[in-house]
């Protein structure tokens, strides 16, 4: 028989869905499970998005230009501009989804055996990324205690070889709902320059920033014209994950053509996708707004409630829609089953996602996990209460 | 600077679009251009396909499983076990196209440093995923003589090393046309069982079979069962290329369970054009008739066409809509910047796609080039007859 290859032996299971097993025999049990574990929103796509589709005249159903439609190219710098991102349409090629622009990113930036550096907890699929393209996670820790901050440069500086060829961040950050502020973003810069490295942001949860803090872009720094790889998604801003359409943006030449290549390989982005994620650029401010305060809510009701757990510790995030929580317990992978295998309070139960899969590290976060506050206020309470009665028997039975 | 990778900078253009700048000047000078550069099928995408799209009740576009809508792939279970295919639901994974399938297929069963062997000429874009993915390709000769056959299963056996982990066929050809007899898939058969690789068939084009030749799948050969993988795609059935939607099948569990987790990693096929691919299934077998007939007809009258020319050598190709011809010139690639840049024949040229990309040995296939009949018959007479007198002039002007 022929065997599979080491990658894929390697290539890890979804942190978020491993679990799924257990969720299945708590519904079989009659039980309904919050799912606190994916950062599926349940916010309604945007109509003119969704109208679009509906209104769109196709005979042939053709492939498109290999970097996305040229009218939503232009649309899309458009929107940019207005957000003081620089970024012109030739700096722009659609992808499907941001999954794809982050496997154009690595691949364009490292060789097989190269090292990419990124802040852990990152978000788990940069695992599978990585592997596909056989390069090297070299993980700088992050820490509960510091909100997740950025961590000291010179620990990034300590793990720089001739093997590192960039390095990714996450801004805000999935797992950990973490902003970056101006100065960290300076700092990073000024690292990256120095040592000649890309800087890769996942910017995918861009409009998510609370309380009044603005996110900083790579794309809004002059000074990394050069070095600045920016990945976006209209998964989370448009609710429309299933669209498979995101971005890959640059204004470095040669990353450009490269990534390019890439995506004439494949030939090109959804169709149908690109004529939503066009449309959805009309959709009103008052639209953000609306999401974004319901979100901002949400991590209120949601952070408050976990904090009235004893022993639970929680950081405030400032963006994106997820927060990294340590738990009362010794394994956070062997609670989250439990919840979901043994235990219910009045026929409910939450699914929570162990942190340790967002960990490069081995051995750390185990007793982390990461919640996303994707559903009403009444339910994120309840999941709170949940867990907290939870925690309770958990901790005459946790062997 | 930071430099791009090596991966980046040797990913190859794509044959069929590196003389689109060419095109570009002959259309600047109101010169009518014949594609027959494209696999672009002008044929009208199902209406049921695009119907289902208008009617779909969506108001949160969600992720959609990793492996794709269970009801797409159980219909498509169906779909397969029609046409005689040994596919069950579990050996089946939707992808964003062939292109991820094909992907998925070689970062399941090669490392970096692995090789797969490809008789030549191949579709081009197996260069850039074999890049993608850090594997050599080891090419294995047919030839235009033997309407590209093919090769013999000893010139295979001289290739295989310890590092071969797969071979990759294309069946029916692109870029040749050219259709596996059942001895022939018997004789791959036999040599992936006897030296345990992987048998990587990309069937895009299995319906556009002619002359009732029959279509042999990797999926009705049972002996075959740990060792086959097939690609596919709705983009050429259905003249769907925009839905980007394909899958990944196999009943080896040790490849799915890899496969799975590259699926799992970009987490979901695009949600609209799962809709469409499910609903296509619904097209009457009156359609493919049509198509196939029409595709027949064109081969018929483009072949005829071509022979008239003199020096011009092509086979008959009994599949695909692909054919590839050698030209009496020296150097195709001259000679086809030269159709666009320099010629016209009452207004019109055509434009076609130098087989050299479609080769891995280097200086082989210089004066061949790839033609599409994706167009209308009176556009493909049209098309040979401009052929025909532009190398009248072009005797006079080569250098
Ligand atoms: C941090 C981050 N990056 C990238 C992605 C990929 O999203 P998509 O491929 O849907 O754009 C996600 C999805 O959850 C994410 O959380
Ligand atoms: C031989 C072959 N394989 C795979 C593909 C990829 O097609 P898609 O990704 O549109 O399914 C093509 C497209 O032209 C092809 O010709």
């Amino acid at each position: 028989m022929p065997k599979i290859s080491l990658k894929g032996q390697n290539m890890p299971e979804s942190p978020i869905r491993k679990l799924v097993p257990y969720a299945d025999i708590a519904k079989k049990k009659g039980n309904h499970v919050y799912h606190l574990n994916i950062g599926q929103p349940d916010i309604k796509t945007p109509e003119v998005a969704l109208q679009a589709v509906k209104d769109a005249d196709i005979t042939v159903l053709e492939y498109s230009h290999s970097a996305g439609f040229e009218s939503y190219r232009k649309k899309l710098a458009t929107y940019y501009q207005k957000h003081q991102l620089d970024v012109n349409v030739e700096d722009i090629i659609i992808t499907t989804g941001g999954s794809e622009a982050l496997m154009f990113a690595l691949g364009s930036t490292l060789d097989p055996g190269d090292e990419v550096i990124i802040p852990e907890p990152f978000y788990a699929n940069y695992n599978g990324f990585s592997i596909a393209n056989g390069v090297n996670i070299v993980p700088v820790m992050s820490t509960l205690e510091e909100g997740f901050a950025l961590p000291k440069i010179a620990d990034f500086e300590k793990q720089i070889t001739s093997k590192t060829k960039a390095i990714l961040i996450c801004n805000p950050g999935n797992p950990t709902g973490y902003l970056y502020s101006e100065e960290e973003m300076n700092q990073l810069a000024d690292l990256v320059i120095k040592h000649d490295l890309f800087l890769i942001a996942d910017e995918v949860y861009r409009e998510f920033a609370y309380d009044g803090y603005k996110h900083i872009s790579v794309m809004s720094m002059p000074k990394l014209a050069e070095y600045a790889i920016m990945v976006d998604s209209v998964s989370k801003r448009y609710s429309m994950c299933g669209a498979r359409i995101g971005c890959v943006v640059s204004k470095n030449k040669a990353f450009m053509t490269a990534a390019m290549k890439f995506a004439q390989a494949r030939l090109s982005p959804p169709t149908f996708a690109q004529i939503a994620s066009e449309a959805a650029l009309d959709t009103p401010q008052s639209y953000f707004d609306e999401v974004i305060e319901e979100y901002k809510e949400r991590r209120d009701v949601f952070i408050a409630a976990l904090r009235e757990i004893e022993g639970l510790e929680v950081s405030m995030p400032n963006g994106s829609f997820y927060c990294v929580a340590k738990f009362p317990v010794k394994n956070a992978d062997d609670f989250a089953k439990w919840l979901l295998e043994s235990y219910d309070f009045n026929g409910e139960t939450v699914m929570i996602a162990p942190a340790a899969g967002f960990y490069s590290t081995p051995g750390v976060g185990l007793n982390e996990a990461r919640m996303a506050y994707v559903l009403k206020k009444e339910d994120l309470i309840r999941s709170a209460q949940i867990l907290k009665e939870a925690l309770k028997v958990y901790k005459t039975v946790e062997k």
